[in-house]
């Protein structure tokens, strides 16, 4: 059987006509190379954007299954139109829907998850050759049928595609050509990684990497899916994401994050009772809000200040949950503090080499950064600052901890 | 149970986001009546040529199976907007395409045929009050569960769901308030008809009065559905369109219709043997030319000339094939002739009362106007004569015949 390669096409690759038809010859040099192929396509860009104004002018919060079948049409037809611009060079192309194959996802309309995927039926008709043109970020639900979607980005159903048919390839083309250890435009010296473990580019994904959603990453660590990360403008190898291998923690840190989209809460006097800390969140985790560091200072009179970190645009929400509970459960004040960023420094490499936490404390105290909140996980090193100390501490945590692939001392 | 009612609304009754508040304005007052609704709705005012274009763009004859997952987002929006409109109101809603209730149709992509149609989900939905919503102009192909389109104007869908859901009513919102016995810009004194018979119907339809598509009207005579033709944007009573009632004859002339895009072609000196006729129109047919009226005059030595009607964008590819079929049967010259319109009186009291053709022929030549082509069935009378006397032949026709319901003489 010829090799089966799983593709994926952004908004900005199929932003036009033209743009479809330069997605169209890729493809078709690729099944002429003797491959099947089956393309996952994103909305035109900017269609996504049009359609949720659209179901936004009745009202401000529009009835999500509605919603997304709206939506899920600015998908529907750029498969179909790519489809077109195959058929039109002479490549054998059908384009298919999440109903079609039945991407079963469970009910969250706007950010549902993916169950199954029928993948017989890619199967029968790339038997016969050519390429099947798959729309991205849509499924429905089983129960019921409706149209659901699966949430911005959409490289979900790729990777689920590609753990589905058992492909011997995942390419994610986009705009960037690769993962590459901080972003060329605030650190010039910036590196393109070859290859990154999938624990690496889950924490990447995490921060603020818009090249792979978080998602799709648990998904191809899951199903192991190789996936190869490149650009859709260039021919060049790009990043491949990849499980772990022996020789990865060679490097000690694989790339630096920054996170500018958070804000701070913090709640003084908090009781020091067992139990309270989920009073606090579990109200704001039910209303869909998701917190991301949480720290505790225990005082000597018994009491404590929690102070934890949400996305910014839910911060006034968030705070007016936690003045609720505070009132209740008699803690002080709430407050809200959003100009700040979180930088976070991720490698393997993190594992075996002792130290890296303290290295990275001193490099900002030397730039006299001051450090508001610390989290550090196996692989990661996250810590809160400035907002405005954002890019200094990037560029000299990377110049010290990446620069050289080994810590400078 | 509570009545059921099935509304259409075409494309520019939701036009815009205003328009589409209208309409659920006014579906929400049906509903608060006590009645079940079901609502089919056309693609946004030029939402449908955009789609056609952008699928038009790669090729000037996409692939049909494409270009309908193209076209058939457009009522996927605007029944989706329709809904979240009325949910927004505290309407209960809920949009339904193609597929999610089965509307079966044949292959033939861009104009296909339904079949069947699933209304036990629309029944389940409608159980608990509310409207449902559904998407016109698509259906899925049976066997490949493709999405296909059933060619311009859809309210195909409204007679269909009207007829398998056993609708109390069938309502076609439109921009006219009813069938008029002629168009109104060129007739000022036409009148609306209050009721219509299937049958005068149809030969109404069939001639470009555009209100109702002649499927549509077929489809009504088949399962008996009463199909009241309103504005969407007045109140009043449009016209109803109902089986052949006993008093429906008093009026001799029901309308007059007139059509322009039409052209005439004309073989000569064909022999005069068996099946030639298949020879000639077989080819024209296979390419899906509809060929309308057609006459013939056997000449003393044995040879006649051909005459016949073709839609007139589609006459030069018939003068072609006829061309072709002229050399290999030994006929004389193929010409076309395109400035002509085609007039016709429908009535049902044609059946009882004699003479209504020569009166015609009367009233036209007493206006100097020649006649090209006469074709007379139960109901109808048609003539072909220059384009230039169209307005004064249905101007004199209808004074004449319709305006005192008489034959004057």
């Amino acid at each position: 059987m010829r090799p089966l390669v799983v593709q994926k096409y952004g908004g900005t690759s199929v932003g036009s006509v033209e743009r479809i038809q330069e997605v169209a010859r890729r493809i078709e040099s690729t099944v002429q190379a003797g491959n099947r192929v089956i393309a996952v396509v994103s909305a035109m860009a900017g269609e996504t954007n049009r359609l949720l104004e659209l179901a936004g002018a009745f009202c401000k919060d529009p009835v999500a299954r509605e919603s997304d079948v709206v939506v899920s049409s600015g998908e529907q037809v750029s498969a179909a139109l790519l489809s077109i611009a195959l058929e039109t060079r002479g490549t054998r192309a059908r384009s298919f829907l999440g109903h079609q194959i039945r991407i079963h996802t469970d009910d969250a309309h706007g950010r549902a998850r993916i169950r199954s995927i029928d993948a017989d039926r890619l199967a029968a008709f790339l038997a016969g050759g050519g390429a099947a043109i798959v729309a991205g970020f849509q499924g429905i639900n089983e129960d019921t049928q409706d149209i659901t979607t699966l949430g911005r980005g959409g490289s979900d159903t790729t990777v689920a595609i590609a753990a589905a048919t058992g492909a011997d390839a995942c390419e994610i083309y986009t705009d960037v050509d690769g993962v590459y250890t901080m972003d060329p435009r605030i650190v010039p010296d910036a590196r393109k990684l070859e290859r990154i473990s999938f624990d690496e580019m889950l924490e990447l994904s995490s921060l603020g990497a818009k090249v792979l959603q978080i998602r799709s990453v648990e998904l191809a660590k899951r199903y192991d899916v190789r996936v190869h990360v490149r650009s859709s403008f260039k021919e060049e190898t790009g990043t491949w994401v990849v499980p772990e291998e022996s020789n990865m923690e060679d490097g000690l840190v694989s790339g630096v994050a920054f996170d500018r989209d958070q804000a701070k809460i913090t709640l003084t006097r908090v009781p020091d009772r067992p139990g309270l800390a989920a009073h606090i969140f579990s109200p704001i985790a039910e209303q869909g809000i998701v917190v991301d560091m949480i720290i505790q200072n225990v005082g000597a009179d018994g009491s404590t200040d929690m102070t934890f970190t949400v996305p910014r645009n839910e911060a006034d929400k968030a705070v007016e949950i936690v003045r609720g509970v505070a009132a209740k459960i008699g803690a002080g004040e709430a407050r809200t503090e959003g100009d700040i960023a979180k930088i976070s420094v991720v490698g393997l490499g993190m594992r075996s080499h002792a130290g890296v936490a303290a290295k990275i404390f001193e490099i900002l105290g030397g730039e006299g950064i001051n450090i508001h909140m610390i989290s550090t996980s196996e692989i990661k090193v996250s810590v809160v600052i400035d907002a405005k100390y954002a890019e200094l501490a990037v560029r000299v945590l990377h110049d010290r901890l990446v620069g050289t692939g080994k810590v400078d001392s």
